[in-house]
């Protein structure tokens, strides 16, 4: 008979900072850095997690933590995990990794989570051309509920997922993704129509020494600083999965990854405890502690039987992955739409984000008629289980992108009716999020119709 | 006690060239096109439509003519249909149009539809560069489900929609679209850096007089070369509404339309029994004649209350809409990722377009292994009830598209398992769609990685 | 090519009497009734029905039709239909037939439907002994939804289906049914518990000539006599399907009938817009004329392989079914419980029915505190797309029944809340259904406890 | 700020027995039972519970346990929790108590469960006539989901609930209940119709002090000896809630409760994994030990509000609840139907439960083709997230029952196809459940027509 219950495989205490952790984590992808822990397919496996900035982020009133995060220490994932068949032979490239996430949630006595906006000069995010000022919102969980002192009157069920979760790069898929992504940043932001009008900063993040924590790579050596010279940033999702932040990754999915290195080398973190399509405020989903417990299967050869690569070299795939039955349910939904015309009224072709850049704006705007400010329902549309589609992408010039949104998440509402939004003694203020101020000198997105509302 | 019947409106005969329907159809935007149809806020009216090229695809097993349709003869809408209050007073610009989708359906005694994709050189669509011949499906409806002859082994409920529905611009919406679609074929392929990876041609169709239907505007008038001369093309969603493509606007939607001219002149066609998100093969959902089954509100002064203007001017708005309770209900479903790095292996910054067209080519390559053409799963994908989402848009430099697909409408297990995908006598052939020749010099994107797979 | 439209099978004019169609219809289940169509495997084709009263109950505010109606003529049933294969050849049997309900709905011109309770002494229902008078509520349907002037304040979508559906018994079968069903009136009301409780008068309804209709079966002869001395009554379900009134045979569904005869006889009738699990009004769902688009396949030898007979003979089997993907998406309900203890504080054994009948009275009780009578209540779970289920069957001495009402389909929250129910102002009296006055003589089961509310 | 974990209220060491737990529970309901904790409106708490047989059945493959289990102690409830308002005032007899059940779970460590059937003279079950032996399978829990090595090939996500939730009686209520419950058993067998068909022995469980467990109140003492002469068994559900095993009470679920007794005095245990509607074997459910995280409001004045009493005391009320949002969500469902006429094809008037016996008999014989035992199937029905339903309940004679399978749970298709079930090497035999002997002499109810099948 197996074992009843999740084999403790990584664990963490979350008093302590990243790098006095036991399991050391790891907060860069790099094919050397050692596993720390083994687990045969068919184990079921219980992994923990620190939230994704390693502490940084605290449970007060004060956004000054967000504004002056380091984001050179983030994401630090636990793993990597070498996976073996039951014979004891590790998967091999080539193969397919089926992960089961057989169940996840917050760290019993952590149970909180923060969503956050950062600041135009140090993250930024999907908006930060119209929101510059990094912001915070606290949640706390009722179980399944999540909440927030900086955000009432909404409630929802949590879809609790890893924002990041993937296997080990191959040093050839290392160099792949360092070669493209240092030509996206030397062609500078001119070379991308975007750069214009999703004012996220950076273009892209490339390898950097500081902030690096490798896990098992021993410090003050040669291969370190080797290691840490060539080893990818964590933040955008690529063949291996990694930061997708697919709200969908949920209890009872089933996740098929493509295998680069011998042993797989599963790595996790950033668990959320809910996410809305798109992340839109980059710090944006309810951001935690957390465990997974999971179920490993090796389907050997799979990854060329399944996934047909799709670019100049074998290593160009993409994980995929089956849906879990235990999503919310939600059957009335409101919908923004949004096409590829931008705030200054500039027509795009087909641009999906920036279809969705205008659905997002207007949802925002909608719901704060309804007395949030807008930097409420911007945290709000970046962590409640809301659904960002693209909805026809081939009517040339106009994608349209649309978001939905669950209404019975608000205690009141939220619908158009005769008689016009809440006025007067109807309007019930809401307080607002935590904010710091923006100090730098970017421009404002300033919308030139919006009489008498600010931001 | 009201009528229990839907008025019958506007009737249309399928067997009739659109410009021989008893009320005239038209298929430009132009505030001067004078309404067909009056209808009263609560009432329950019929409105039917014939397909949105006016007859010319046929149910046969050819697509020539799909290869030589003439795209400036398309979307032949019903209406204009002036909306009035209880009292007969009409909408007024700054009302907000409430219309409900009480009902949709074929129509009876024509209850078949057909996808295509079209030739590169004559329409395109989002994958032209990989599929660049015109190809055709022809689908019949058993009640409810739709299945084929040229794509065997699938058969799926219908989510019947309006591809195309919206209000009438005014004189000043009108010359904002026209200038700003201008503004972008001007600035021709290289100013817009999808235009080299979405290979759809051209990058916008400004106004044409050749195959415009102007409705009750008499013909060979100044008036009539007037409008022609200004009316603006159908193909793309804008603030009006108009050809979003989207399928959830099904059985039991409310949608919210803002209200530019007395009236509001409400206009539909382009009626499709099934699509996907993004309708990718362009000609892509279910297209078919059918009919609406519609009743409206107006909310007075509802465009100022509830949609905030982002942009330039005031017009700047779009619809919203709260989704019916009637869609297809499926459990399971098989996810593909896509990120924004192009078949070349570029980084893209943030564009989600791109990184759905990765999802949506990582699909077609994964059921094709299952016994069809890339050709049927490139139409399957167009029209079946498939889902894409914008997953991740802040996690630079790649956007993280999602495209979802239910298990269930297949007649075999298409989930990855141990063993890899069926071969020898487990494969099962399925036929094929109608293919016509590629006779035109654009080069097709060749996958260099794939060994002895075509197209 | 097959035909793309449905076959037009069977056509009714509802402006006729029943014996008054072209293909007439027939009232009663018997093996000699001749087939008025034949369908062959894999042809859609299409079934007109009138109401179940055969046009008795008028679109009108009095419910004396309802309380006079003549039940010996209820349930005209289109058919028999004779299903043979592609070759020609019947069903047979020992064969399944498989039914799928492509689509269903209102005859196109007929869109209205009504709900009622019978009078005590005249049909009845399964709260006669608290509600005994003849009620009426007319329903109009705006596409998919159903609103009646009768129960003003709730909308929802129907779910159509053939509250009547079944094949033909063999003589075999009618005996079988004809003897169980005298054996039980012949042990009068005291012979089974729920005789004192559940008040629906009569135990069954036993052959009955007056009244008859039978389809093809010439008038006025020795046959005619026989059959329709033998022909068994309508109204319960049986292993024949029949008239199981089972709210999810709607679209989409597929059932899986056993054969008692060559060529399997399908008929069908009593078509619901919409019903509630249990139709605890009798006339309860909302009943109307439609069509249903059928397609028909054969299981040759399916019912021995299949359905296990479960009692003294072969024949003692029941029909299964899959349900369609197309029901009415409800995410929040409000459930009511019920254990089987009736009115008068008298405990039963296990008994679902007693169980049930309290969580039904529960329900109205609560919802007449919104501003309904419980008239209106009573029709409106009769109707709406409530669920009745089963919950607890095993704990000694009670069974434990829910229903559960989505709470969507009112126009305002009927969850409890502090304060408790609306009062004064905040109550919205909602008008009432039709009302005929109970003349007989038996006792209303008097709620000793309700102080001050009467019926 | 509230505190963010749950407050640790009640916890239980799997490893003790009941009478030895800190903080002692109860197994019998009497308003004398001492609280054995107090919390606050508005708090987060959680409340552990050992499994309702206090350990009597273990991990292993015999069902000897199950055979011999002593029901004279089972049900082991944590609490009475006392529920006061945030100014310290206790709930009061006429409130309404409203529990949300945040989170369920296993317990860490002891993540299994049981289902069984009981033997037919110590316990019986639904089908104790047809299934007369003890029976026990063993399910594991992978997170989410169960699966069971003694039926092997399916799976299913769990629906984790307590079987047994409420609030404590008053002395008038108490002696109600068991007035009632004395006056059934005083009858006899042949006063209930039921009592011939449903086989479950006793009628009715009557107080019983051998086995009696009642928290704080003292042993050996006068008081004991009374208030367990006195206090009723916890087997039914009845007005205070209690034992309905309604499986809906699942995560995120709101409960209204009526308050009969200062502070509430809310206890709860039994709780389950998974559950089939009705739970038919009676030991029926997936059986664990678990947690539960609660958060309580009251509704002052909220009872009489609310609940109306429906019989001779206004004490005669049945609470109320609200589904929660994380159901398993499945979309296919096969589905059997059983009409009111027993196995010996005895006709019963309305009866829900015959027909309810039939659906589970039917289905039992139908997913027996394909490879499992009908005990197998017997338990998997029961502990299964199954749907029963009361589909008609006014056709005299026969009620119409329905049981729904969500196909999903499968690792085969187990719909009707042409060709039949499988049979020879296609038929995948699936092992068995543990199985005791039944040594009684109480006669098998023999499906005469079954040939060659035994159970």
């Amino acid at each position: 008979m197996p074992p009843r219950t999740p084999i403790p495989l990584i664990k963490v205490d979350v008093k302590k900072a990243p790098w006095e952790q036991n399991q050391k984590p790891h907060n860069r992808w790099h094919p050397d850095i050692p596993p720390v822990a083994e687990a045969k397919a068919g184990d079921l496996f219980r992994v923990e997690t620190i939230d994704w900035t390693g502490g940084q982020i605290k449970d007060d009133d004060s956004a000054e933590d967000v504004k002056h995060v380091d984001l050179s220490r983030c994401h630090y994932l636990s793993g990597p995990i070498r996976i073996v068949d039951d014979q004891g032979i590790p998967a091999q490239p080539g193969d397919l990794l089926v992960v089961e996430l057989c169940n996840l949630g917050p760290l019993p006595g952590d149970e909180w989570g923060y969503t956050g906006t950062f600041d135009r000069d140090n993250g930024g995010g999907f908006l930060t051309d119209h929101f510059p000022e990094a912001t915070k919102a606290i949640w706390y969980f009722d179980g399944i509920y999540a909440s927030s002192r900086h955000i009432p009157g909404v409630r929802f069920a949590g879809l609790i997922h890893p924002g990041l979760i993937g296997t080990a790069p191959s040093h050839e898929l290392l160099k792949i993704w360092n070669d493209r992504e240092r030509a996206l940043v030397e062609g500078g932001e001119g070379s991308t129509t975007l750069g214009g009008v999703l004012h996220t900063r950076p273009l892209a993040l490339l390898p950097e020494p500081k902030g690096a924590l490798l896990g098992g790579v021993p410090t003050d050596t040669p291969d370190w600083a080797r290691v840490s010279g060539e080893a990818a940033r964590t933040i955008p999702g690529r063949e291996n999965g990694g930061n997708c932040d697919i709200k969908n990754l949920s209890r009872g999915c089933r996740v098929y990854f493509p295998v680069f290195v011998e042993g797989a080398n599963l790595s996790m973190g950033d668990m959320h405890f809910s996410q809305g399509d798109g992340e839109v405020s980059f710090c944006g989903a309810i951001e935690m502690s957390g465990f997974l417990d999971l179920k490993c299967e090796i389907i050997r050869g799979g990854m060329e039987q399944y996934l047909t690569p799709m670019g100049p070299t074998k290593l160009h795939v993409h994980p995929i992955f089956e849906i879990g039955p235990l999503e919310p349910r939600y059957s009335e939904w409101l919908v923004f739409e949004g096409i590829s015309v931008d705030e200054t009224g500039r027509q795009h072709y087909l641009d999906a984000s920036v279809a969705y850049k205008r659905a997002v704006l207007n949802a925002i705007d909608y719901l704060a008629k309804f007395g949030y400010t807008k930097q409420q329902v911007y945290l709000l549309l970046s962590c409640c289980p809301c659904e960002g589609r693209i909805s026809g992408i081939v009517d040339v010039p106009n994608a349209v992108a649309t978001l939905a949104i669950p209404v019975a998440i608000f205690d009141q509402d939220v619908r158009p009716k005769p008689g016009g939004p809440p006025v007067g003694p109807r309007l019930l203020r809401r307080g607002d999020v935590a904010k710091a101020t923006y100090e730098g000198s970017k421009t404002l997105t300033i919308n030139a119709c919006m009489c008498g509302g600010g931001h």
